[in-house]
C-alpha cells in the first residue's frame, strides 16, 4: 500500500501525458486533465485506476530506474539512461561491485551504479561543487539508494581515495588531466568509462588514454528512436536527441603494451565490433 | 591469479584483434598475430601483458558482461548488449529481483538479468526447444549465474508458473499470443517487455497490450554506431548495424484503464518522450 | 544589383540567424539584432555585408534551392530538401525531362521538379484541393520555375492525362489507390516514387506496387544530422528531426513479371544495397 | 530500341539480383540465377521481361543516375547518390550552371553535376592524377554527359581557371589548403560545399572558412537506412552504412563580416537548421 514519500508514475490513457511524484501530504500536482492530489493515491496500490480531481482516469504505475532518472532535478545535463544502461553492461558492475565516479553532478549515473550494485557494493562519487552533491544525494535518497553512496565534495587533483575499483567513471570536461588518477584507482584489467559531448574531446582523450597504456579503446554513441504508439499510424517520432555525448572505454593494462609500435601501427583501425556479426565465440 | 575455466579477454595493441577465451588445459587459440595458448596464461592476472607463441604481444584483460554476451555461442538471433542495457533501466531490474522470461533462446538476456538480480534475486526462463535451454544454461554457467536461473522447458500454452514477478519478458515470433499469460505473471503496476524485429509484429502486439488494458506503451529502437578510435582521423566505423529490433514496454494495470475512449482517443498521440528536455521533475 | 522582387539570404555572424526575404518596397523584417530594412538591400549585390538599422551585420547572400524549400509557406508538411534531393538522384529527372506529380500539396518538391527540368521540361502537378495549388504557384513564382508548371487542380480519379512521363512522384495518404493511374502515364522502364509516413502504409503500397507488376522496389529513410559549427565544440546539434517520411521506388515493368513465383520467393529478401560496397560496376 | 552501348538494369523479381550493364556485342554476364546475354537485350525497349539462358526472369529497365553512380568504376572513395542529391540542393546548381570540382576522383559527383547543369550549363574539374581524370570521363562518357565536362590534370597550387562560378566543391584531403583558391573561382554570395571524412578535418576546414569570410557555415551528415521490401516483415536492413563523410557548405561573403567579433561570438552556436520547423517564411 501506497504512503507518502513513496513514488508513482502517472499516465494518462487519453493523452498520454504522465507524471512522477513522490506522494506528499496536501501536495497536488496540475495537469491539463485536472488536478492529481497526492492524497488521494496514498493507501493505493500500484496497478490501480485513478482519477484526477475531475474524473479523468490515470493508471497508477511503479516508477522504473530509467523514467526515474529522465526526471531527477538536476542542474546539469544528466547521464541519460540510455547511456547507463550501456555502460553497465560494458564496465564491471553488478552486486557487490565497488564503483568510482567523478563528477557527480546531479546523480544521475551514480544512482543508477548504486541501484545494481546493491547493499554489498559500493559507489564512491567526487564532485567539487557542493550543491551538486547535495542535489545528487537528495535524488539518491529519493529511490531509496543513498546508503550505498560515499559522496565526497573535493576535486580530483589529490587522486581518489580508492584502490582496486571494479570500475572507474568519469564524465568531466577534462577528462584527460585525470586519467592517471582513474589509473590508480581501477583493479588491473578492468575498464573505465568517460562521457564527453565533443569530438575535440575524444581525440584528447583517446591521446592520453593510449600514453597510459590503456588496452582496447572503444569510442561509441547511441541513438535513441521513440516510435508513435498509435498501431495504425506506426512511424517515428518526428523529433529525436541527435546528440548527449560519446562513450569512451578502455581498460587498464601493465605498462609496455604500445612498446615498439609506431603511433600509426597502434590499434588504430581495429576488427569491425558489429554487434550481429559472431566471428569468434566463447567456447 | 587465472586458472583453468577463467574468462579471459586478450587484445592486440598491433591490429586491434581480440579473442574472448576460456582457460582450457592444452587449448590453443590461432591468430594471425600467432598463436595463443591457454596454457601461457594460468597463472599470470588481468592487467599483464602477454604474448602469443611468436612474440606479439596482448593486453590479457577481465572480460565485461557487455563483451561475454556479443561472443555466446548462439542458435538464434541474440538480444545485445544495446538492447540489454537499455531493458535493465526500464524494467523492475535490481538485485534480488524475480523475473521471468520467454524464450529463453541462448540465453543471452537471461545471463545480463542473472547478472544484475544478484543472489537474492532470480531468473525463471521458458523455451520448448531442449538444445537451446542447454545451451542457454551452458552460456549461463560459463559467466557464472546458472544458479540463479531455473530453465523450464515446456511451451508457454499453460502458461507461467511464477506470480508477481518484477518483471516478464518476451522474445517470441508472436508475443501478442501470450500478453495474457505475462500478465498473470507480472505484480500489477509493473512493466512487461518485448522484443520484435519486424514493423508488423509491433503492430498487433500493441493492439493486444492494450486490448489487455496495459498502460503507458512505448516503442524504441536503438542504434549504436561506434567510432574509429585513431586520435588523428577521428570518424564513426564505415559500417554499422542497422537493425536488431524493436523494443516494446507497456505496465500492467487493473481493468478499466480505457472504458469509453475511442480507439483514435487512446493515447495515441503521446507527450514526446524526448531524453534531454525536463519537463516536469520530481520533487 | 538587387531589386525589388528579389530573393536574399541574410546571414548574421554575431548569432547565426537567418532570414529568406523577397524584397518588397517599404518593407521591414524584425529581428533580434535589429529591423532589417528590405529598401536597404535594393541596389547592393550578393555577397556584401550589410546592415541592421542599428548596425548589426549580416552577410547578404544567395539563397539555394534547399534553403528556399525549408522557407516556403506552407499548409501542408512539405517534402523537404533531404528527401528532394534523394529522389532527382534516383528518379528519371534532369533537364527537359517530363515529371508527373500528385498531389502538389505547398509546391515544395514540385519547385524542385521544375527547378531542374530547365527550360525544356516540364512538370505536371495534381491537387483537387485549389488553395493548395494556389500557394504552390506562388511558391514556384517566387523561385521563377512557375512556367515550367501545369497546375491542375483536380482527384485522380479519372486518371492523369499524361503518358510516357520520365517520372511520377505521389505524395497522397493513400498512394495505393494510385498506382495504376501512375502506371499509365510513366514510360515502362521508368521509376515511380513515393513518400508515406507510416510504416502501414508502406505495407499496403509494396502490396500494391507488386500486385501492379513493379520492379525492384525499394524503401528507403533519410536521417539528417547537423552539427554545431564551433571548431573547438565540434558536435552534432542536441536535437534533430527524428522522422519525416519513407520514400519508396519502383520501376514500370510489362505484366508477367511475377508469374510462377511465390509469394515468399518475390525477391523479399533483397542484396543488400550498401552504398559502399562495389560488388558489380558497370563496364 | 536498345542498341549496343546502352545501359540497362536488370532485376530479378526472384533474387532482387541485379545488374547495371553497358550493351556490348557478345558479351555475357554470369549471375547465380544464369548467363546475361547482352546480344539477347538489343532491340527490346525498357520495360520489358527477359531471360537469362536458362529462363529465370529479369524486368529490363532504364538505369536512374543514382543507380548508374553507384556502380561506376572507381579507384576512390566516390560521392555516393546520397550525398550528391543533397549536394545539389544546397549549391546554387541547375541547368545553365558553372560549376567547379577539385578533385575530379572518379567521376562520380563530376557526372551528377553535368547531369543537371544541361547542355547550356558546364563542369570544369581539377585533378593532378592523370589516371583520375582518364577513369571519370570514361564514367561521364557512358552516362552520356562528358561534353559537358572540362577535365583539367594539374594541381591546384596555381588556382582555378574558371572565375564567377555558381558553385565550388572540394573533395580533397586538405581542403584547407585551397580555399583560398576556391574563393577566387566563386561568384560572391554564392556556395562552396567540402566533403571530408574525419572530425579533424571539420575543424580545420571551418577555422579556415572563417578567416577567409565565409557565411553561414553548415556541417552536416546523411545517414540512409534501406528497408527489407517483404511487406508481411516489414524492418530496416540488418547492416547499414554507418559513414560516408560529413558535407560542409559556407558563402562567399565580402571581406570585414567577422570585423569585431570575439571568436566566441562568431556565429558558434546557430539556430537549430530543423528541417520540419517553419520559423519565418519568404512571403
Amino acid at each position: 500500500m501506497l504512503n507518502y514519500g513513496d513514488l508513482v508514475f502517472l499516465w494518462s490513457p487519453r493523452k498520454g501525458d504522465c507524471f512522477l511524484l513522490r506522494l506528499s501530504k496536501g501536495a497536488v500536482q496540475g495537469s491539463r486533465l485536472g488536478q492529481l492530489r497526492h492524497d488521494d493515491f496514498v493507501g493505493r496500490t500500484y496497478g490501480e485506476v485513478v482519477q484526477s480531481h475531475n474524473g479523468e482516469v490515470f493508471a497508477l504505475l511503479r516508477p522504473t530506474l530509467g523514467e526515474y532518472l529522465r526526471r531527477v532535478k538536476r542542474n546539469t545535463q544528466i547521464v541519460f539512461p540510455k547511456e547507463a544502461g550501456f555502460i553497465l553492461m560494458h564496465l564491471n558492475v553488478g552486486p557487490g561491485s565497488k564503483i568510482v565516479e567523478c563528477g557527480t553532478g546531479s546523480g544521475s549515473l551514480t544512482c543508477a551504479f548504486a541501484h545494481f550494485v546493491g547493499d554489498h557494493g559500493h559507489v564512491y562519487t567526487y564532485d567539487r561543487r557542493e550543491e551538486f552533491s547535495q542535489l545528487a544525494r537528495r535524488n539518491a535518497e529519493r529511490w531509496g539508494v543513498a546508503d550505498r553512496i560515499t559522496f565526497k565534495v573535493r576535486s580530483l587533483d589529490e587522486g581518489f581515495d580508492e584502490r582496486d575499483a571494479d570500475a572507474v567513471f568519469l564524465d568531466l570536461p577534462t577528462p584527460w588531466d585525470y586519467i592517471d588518477k582513474a589509473r590508480e584507482a581501477l583493479a588491473p584489467g578492468n575498464r573505465i568509462g568517460i562521457l564527453v559531448p565533443t569530438f575535440n574531446q575524444i581525440e584528447r582523450t583517446l591521446d592520453e588514454l593510449r600514453s597510459q597504456g590503456f588496452a582496447d579503446p572503444q569510442v561509441v554513441e547511441i541513438l535513441l528512436r521513440y516510435l508513435k504508439t498509435d498501431p495504425r499510424r506506426l512511424r517515428p517520432e518526428d523529433v529525436m536527441v541527435g546528440h548527449t555525448g560519446y562513450l569512451i572505454f578502455a581498460s587498464k593494462c601493465e605498462p609496455g603494451l604500445y612498446d615498439g609500435l609506431t603511433s600509426r601501427s597502434k590499434g588504430s583501425e581495429p576488427e569491425q565490433p558489429l554487434e550481429d556479426i559472431q566471428e569468434d565465440c566463447v567456447d
